[in-house]
């Protein structure tokens, strides 16, 4: 078996772990923010930028590689690291949150789900046995399964049927995996009752994967609705294994959840925000349209060590934003792509010195 | 004076000439292709990047920054060059051209233009003297004269008249030059009237100026009547001072126009086209998103040294195009920047070794 997880250490005062998830591709330093590339690439960054920036492992998506360009492309022009270019780790979600994301689209049953396109309106179908085909031709290094994600809010009873779908779901995920050097996580669902997701810990650890997601959180719930599942959840997941915690969140989220015990994040809010011009900053957040920064000749944040910050003023990319220039929307995603790399770098350290409770109200004091 | 030419050597059997400008911001070899950086951004490009594809200078848009940001701002967050992070040769075209393409929103009297934005409507004036204070301000390296430029068709009488107001402009920015370590070049119109083309050099040699371009070409005047001027006029102007053909244009263009003694280029082509998913190759003109190359697995151009052509293949530069991606932009126009910069080293290489003749047919029989 080629897929690891190494749990360094636990911090002194809190739940927080440092740890390392060891692949044929490269090593994974946790926590880890993953940056989100669905179609194949981050988006506005070329692969050596993302690495230079800090990024370890990236998230791509089956659902979207599978409509566009289509698997058995990937497979053509080598797999999906060498079609885009990205040697290291790769994460696939298995498409169970778009397929929800389509709402009327789609319909759901035992066996699978029946859903339209959102390019073109062709009909298709995923079971969790075609979902996991799909993220092996892909050749992604760590697969997750198919999983039905419950929308909030939604009544105790379907999302006791939905999970007991996802549960059913999982343990087919796991008889349809061939390849040995992929590793698959197991998601537990159980929408806001914790009753429900203690049981989902049971039942999918019961089957037993490389690792364990929590789905179905961040779909609109209030935020300390989602904090008390993560707090209460994440301790009763085995501690030899990765804990992800999947489409969280903004830096405060993170800061949080690390605490209660997640490694892993993703999140499109670092890169969607970059292209709407919202810039995460040491000091708080920046909108550059802002007329203020016209002439503002101070970098986006003087504490930063990115490319933006050490080569541009405020000024500028309030002007490239203002002209609709692409360098604006590369200028900012490596900013805030950093932004949330310099986090994890520093979450990383305070654990390692055992003073994350310390290092999370600085942090917080701050923002 | 900080600005100069160095004529090097001319082909033996053709007007092609090898030459360099020398500025404080470092030499440019001529014959040259300037990329684009209409807004004080190379579209897509970190400034980095373009230097590395070869670029040694770059154009920018005083019409295009006088509106947005506004020059005032570029001088207060230090000139232009700081501004945008690019520390070698900028010229900047004077706006003329612009305003000609405003049509019905602007009005051309003696003392100057004035017109609407293009943005918002907003009311301006732009007169030969606001032109080169504006141009000081930015603080590009070579400034062009305001000029009046013709579209195609139009008559001699109106051509022979705007000729003269762009003659006497020419004399009003000569005189409103303070800066030293700035070129100024004059610009040659006269339509396609050779009559007119001849006295416009006379007069504007006349007046003197660090460089020469023939302006009012590439407006829509079949490529034969455009070659027939260039082939023309181009001897009639100074060995000593470079000779800049405004706007032009394809690969084809820009090797014949070396021919008869061009030396310097520009044109929104590579990058523009890039954007639009045509891309110039070796082997002729790709058109991207045809369902060709969708499991192509080819680089897009094998005799390319680009970082594109070395990282990617045309199935995942299909894939991006499609899926509307940022990255594809960006791939696009590196390749398509490096293709001019690379036809641009062979031509200089070509006239080095006196077979500019040899090297143009042999390119030509491949396109």
């Amino acid at each position: 078996m080629n897929y690891q997880f190494k749990l360094l250490k636990k911090d002194a005062g809190s739940e927080a772990r440092l740890g390392k998830i060891l692949t044929p591709r490269g090593e994974v330093n946790t926590p880890v923010f993953m940056p989100t590339g669905t179609q194949a690439t981050v988006k506005a960054l070329v692969p050596e930028r993302v690495r230079e920036l800090g990024a370890e492992i990236i998230l791509s998506n089956t659902y979207h590689l599978y409509l566009r360009p289509g698997h058995k492309i990937i497979r053509d022009l080598g797999g999906l690291h060498k079609f885009m270019n990205w040697n290291r780790p790769i994460l696939t979600d298995s498409g169970g949150f778009q397929v929800y994301s389509l709402g009327a689209l789609r319909k759901i049953t035992d066996e699978g789900v029946m859903f339209q396109s959102h390019i073109d309106g062709s009909k298709h179908f995923i079971s969790p046995e075609i979902a996991i085909e799909i993220q092996e031709t892909l050749g992604s290094d760590i697969m997750m399964c198919f999983d039905e994600c419950t929308p909030y809010p939604v009544d105790f009873d379907y999302t006791e049927k939905s999970m007991d779908l996802t549960i059913r779901w999982a343990r087919r995920c796991k008889n349809a995996k061939r390849n040995n050097n992929q590793g698959l996580f197991g998601i537990v669902q159980g929408g806001v009752y914790p009753e429900l997701r203690k049981r989902g810990v049971e039942e999918i650890t019961g089957i037993g994967f490389d690792g364990y997601a929590l789905g179905g959180l961040s779909v609109g719930e209030p935020k300390e609705v989602r904090q008390e599942i993560v707090e209460g959840i994440t301790p009763l997941l085995p501690e030899d294994k990765p804990r992800y915690l999947m489409g969280v969140g903004t830096p405060q989220d993170i800061v949080e959840c690390v605490g209660y015990g997640i490694d892993m994040f993703d999140c499109v809010m670092p890169t969607r925000n970059a292209r709407n011009g919202m810039l995460f900053t040491n000091s708080g957040k920046v909108v550059i349209k802002n007329a203020r920064y016209r002439n503002d000749n101070s970098p986006l944040d003087s504490l930063c060590d990115c490319y933006t910050c050490k080569n541009y003023s405020r000024g500028y990319l309030r002007h490239l934003f203002m002209a609709k220039e692409i360098l604006g929307i590369i200028l900012n995603t490596i900013h805030n792509v950093r932004h949330y790399m310099n986090l994890m770098e520093r979450i990383r350290e305070a654990i390692r010195n055992d003073n994350y409770e310390a290092f999370k109200k600085t942090l917080n004091s701050k923002l």
